[in-house]
């Protein structure tokens, strides 16, 4: 279920059943020369929106698309929120969902760079609670679409070699799967690319050139995304049920 | 030509085209009993996605899909950004886009109660150069997508009575034209809702029921949207280009 | 009434007979070679002083002198808050008085360059209602002096050609009325100020040389500065007592 | 020179003669039974308009009229900004101010409850420069009206007792004076009103009933005030002289 | 009893015998060829710790060691937070005090440049209650070190000339009675340093060449140090009491 | 060289010599019924003043003792910053140490919850150069004290069960090591603590009874402290020295 495609009504009805959630949450940037700007939005809303289908009572809310990513801004297209102006449009969107009751609110992310701030966003949301010395009334939970059972096992699989961290043959795979018709090419130099610390933007471009990390997303086929997504899709639908149940 | 689907290095090859880019921003809250959650951010979505399969170098960024609503929190599934959450966002978001370039930051928008904090943002960003002494080097425009040439016309035609002015039958209507099997119906009672000043959250579920303001939405079609999604795609070229004329 | 030549228990003895208070609010900007840089806080104050001594029961609150002016800084005197300095005074304003208990706090307002600001402070006092999910208690209400009854025609009449909208006749005419001794005299070139767009200050003042836009401030005399203010003060008193009455 | 009844190509001018200007700063807020809201305020306004007839280089901004004054809101009247808020509104000023070349700031102060937020905002603006590792290039002065020289000497042989620090005799012979329309009277008890901490607003109304502290307001005449006014004015004109030769 | 020293159990147990809290606050910034970078924060802590230790029944918080020091910036090994900044700070250290049921929370003070801001912070904590119309439940005090009873006529003995207001002779002489292995030497030119305003950073450099306004530490002794310290920790333990009984 | 106690000519003096700096943080919290609430600002304390005895070029900063520990807000004596408060401050001490020509700022953490928004302010930090499109001219760097080399190593030969993540014996062996005559003691029940998820402290305090989190501090002794202390200082010193090659 689709809270973007639902009506009030059809939402107030479900949180008669659940009062869980899922965001899919990323960044826009970057990811080297053939990667998708959008890939790190555009992964956790594919298989959140895909589990949707498998299990029609999840309900996914849209997708938060522009995240931390300030050490990408070296590279054209790249959209970056500052981390103090994430962690108050996530506090926004946990005071609004669970202004309805919703009490699981599950974060489905696609960007390593954006972990930290959105669990200091929720220790933030949490800190409300704990000066005025009363309950948060709900929990939030960040998990990354490739620490899913499974996923990590399965790309290990897929990409013995030149996993990397960054446009990675498993993430670009998974949007190649979903928009076949903006599969790019290119020739990569190194094929492997370099890896290291992440700091200013400047200082990001400098060191990686075509703005790969680690990777070799040349590895990467619609068919590999497909078993990704697959893979994640099933994992998901488990894993907010454990959050429930966990309440 | 769409930001997320496309490489960094593509979008440095844009740049050297045009320095225009176009961000479809909306809101996320209730559209009465058969407006999808996601009407407000969906219509610019349609129209500028519509616009740049047309003319395919027009430039579009992902849509910022979350505004100012919080006065429909009280109906489940709004997600709403405080004013100041929004400005600072719209600010880190231009910021980012003028750091590649750009210099003609268009925002088509989708939700009336935007277009005071969207302006509001724009002001910011424009005193931090007016403070320093210096010129901004790029320009914000803002423009509801019915105000686009020729589309209130078209709606008035269409909609000769009971447009009203929330939950819009144009707006549902281009929303059914794009996701025709997400179209609802209710029964409306009155059929044409009341109008009145917006508050805060709790004043205006007291006032407006089922969440229309002065519409009657029964009359969207499909048919109608696609009209409207047309003559709005075409005027948006148009005027997107005389922005860059402008300077 | 003037809150601030009353002391704190006549504003307690006035609040059990009236819950509205109104706020002079405007800018201290450039206004052309004749405008005095008061002109926007001057004319809402002028107007309001001169409604309270018609309708002694109105309280008028002191003025609100400095408003959002950046795309000005470059002509000296200017004097500008960031809008999100503005939302955040107008903030603390309006909770001080919904504090004493007032419900309608009516803003007269002297500057359209605040319009938007004006309305994004107001949704962030609401918000705050409707994220905690209660009755805000009191009610915002902006007016421009020149949307008040009467006067747009009568501006009309007085200046059917060149009154533009910045540094327009009639504003200066309010000021000349009130304080003669502050005329000012200059040859303007040319005579009818060009229009276009407004961002920051750099490019306003390249755009506007003189500060004048689209206007011919040559027309003003204290007596139709007169008869604007006479329309202006009976029209407020009429808005504030529908206010009251809307509740 | 007033600053608002100025016209900018007339500061413009200024400039070039003097870069001090004098901003009248106070707070709009309880005065006890008979003094007015707008003393604190009022006082310096008063004072630096009547210097500047005197001594007509002598730039005088607008006055800036809400302070600090939190613990005086539970007596109705009172408009109070947070210190956070007014150290962002006194930034902006200065910025502006400064913007213009103006490089003597001197805020000419009417209420004690001001000092700390004044001065935390002075170091706020000097911070900027500092970690930005460059000169400020202007200077900020806050000078309380009674400190200028020959008023406190001359407040204390008017009113050897109960001068008092809040509601005291000297403001409110200031105002009468200028003011004598708005003279009130009350029966005070005690005569001399206790003196104590200042603390949250609840807290001041529970020590403080009347909202005197340590004063007995009923000494107040014009005439004195007219003394206060007359030795103030002369004292200020000398100060921002040495202020000015300072540098 | 040191807070940092001490189990969560233990400082339940203190609560049911007192609600004060002694907080030693302070800053990291030059004082001079001689004097220590912790001078400030070292000097409340010393006599805080020593106080301690004469009445056990007194509770230390952990040292608040950096403040308002942005005009030290340019003296290397200063440490300095903006006003804003500060307050945030103090609020939360404050909140989470008063959390836990600390009444009084008392803030022993070792630098001047502090106290603007400290009693800002207090106004913006204590705001909260006002403008939530409650009472706060708990009282901050700020003193400095050197007023505590006894102790500025101490230092006037010790040092009849020369003591000035920064890197004074009697802050020097309690770190060298506290660090004695960490006493430094130097030849002062002058041997009484220059005084004057305080501005930005690089103005403050211009004027004290060498860090110190006004004194002469080369008098300082660890013997003068030692009696100073048993004067202000004895005070102290009084003032605490009083400020208790004050409630 | 502990840097507050150095003059700051002695600082200049070894920015000559190297620009790195050691900044020990941590958090003032409850540490289950007998940790000592500094126990996470004490260990990276204890480690690096112990570490730069060892290697007197070792420049040490003070402690920053208040870290993000709002879930720990029910428990006494905890003082707790909000993650927006602490980014601002990390911020200030970064900018101030960056001024003096730091070029490495390493801070030696002790509170694992500390991590998420001290990488959040990193990031802050790094994008003002990124959107300003320049260099940082400095890098940070975040190490918890149990991960530097051989400590975790260390700590699980010594505790191989109930070691935990909260009160942990290890960081309680390494404060009874420095600090003997503070050891506390208590019955544990259980002796080995739940585990479970962080969210509000009302939460937190109803799973984790005595404040313990999977952990049996009983086992710790100073003699297994002070193993712990030589293992990391020596580390420490390595990892400083590496961070400076690395740039």
């Amino acid at each position: 279920m689709l809270l973007h495609l639902s009506t009030w009504a059809e939402i107030e009805a479900q949180l008669a059943k659940s009062k869980a959630v899922v965001i899919p949450i990323g960044s826009n940037e970057q990811h080297g020369p053939t990667g998708l700007l959008g890939t790190d939005w555009l992964c956790p809303e594919i298989i959140a929106h895909e589990a949707q289908k498998i299990a029609p009572g999840l309900l996914v809310a849209p997708t938060f698309n522009i995240g931390m990513a300030q050490h990408h801004l070296d590279f054209p297209g790249t959209i970056a929120l500052r981390p103090s102006t994430f962690m108050l449009a996530i506090g926004d969107w946990c005071r609004s969902l669970a202004h309805h009751g919703f009490e699981q609110l599950y974060f489905l992310n696609g960007h390593g760079g954006n972990v930290a701030t959105i669990e200091a966003a929720f220790s933030e949301l949490y800190a409300e609670a704990s000066y005025a010395g009363r309950k948060a009334g709900y929990a939030c939970k960040l998990k990354n679409w490739w620490d899913l059972k499974g996923v990590m096992r399965l790309a290990a699989r897929q990409f013995p070699e030149g996993h990397g961290s960054h446009a990675t043959p498993s993430e670009i795979a998974v949007t190649q799967w979903a928009y076949p018709h903006a599969i790019k090419s290119a020739n990569y130099a190194p094929q492997i690319a370099p890896t290291g610390p992440i700091r200013e933007a400047a200082d990001f471009r400098g060191r990686y050139a075509d703005g790969r990390m680690g990777s070799d997303p040349g590895q990467a086929t619609p068919e590999k995304g497909g078993e990704l997504v697959a893979t994640a899709a099933a994992a998901l639908i488990e894993d907010v049920a454990e959050f429930e149940r966990e309440g």
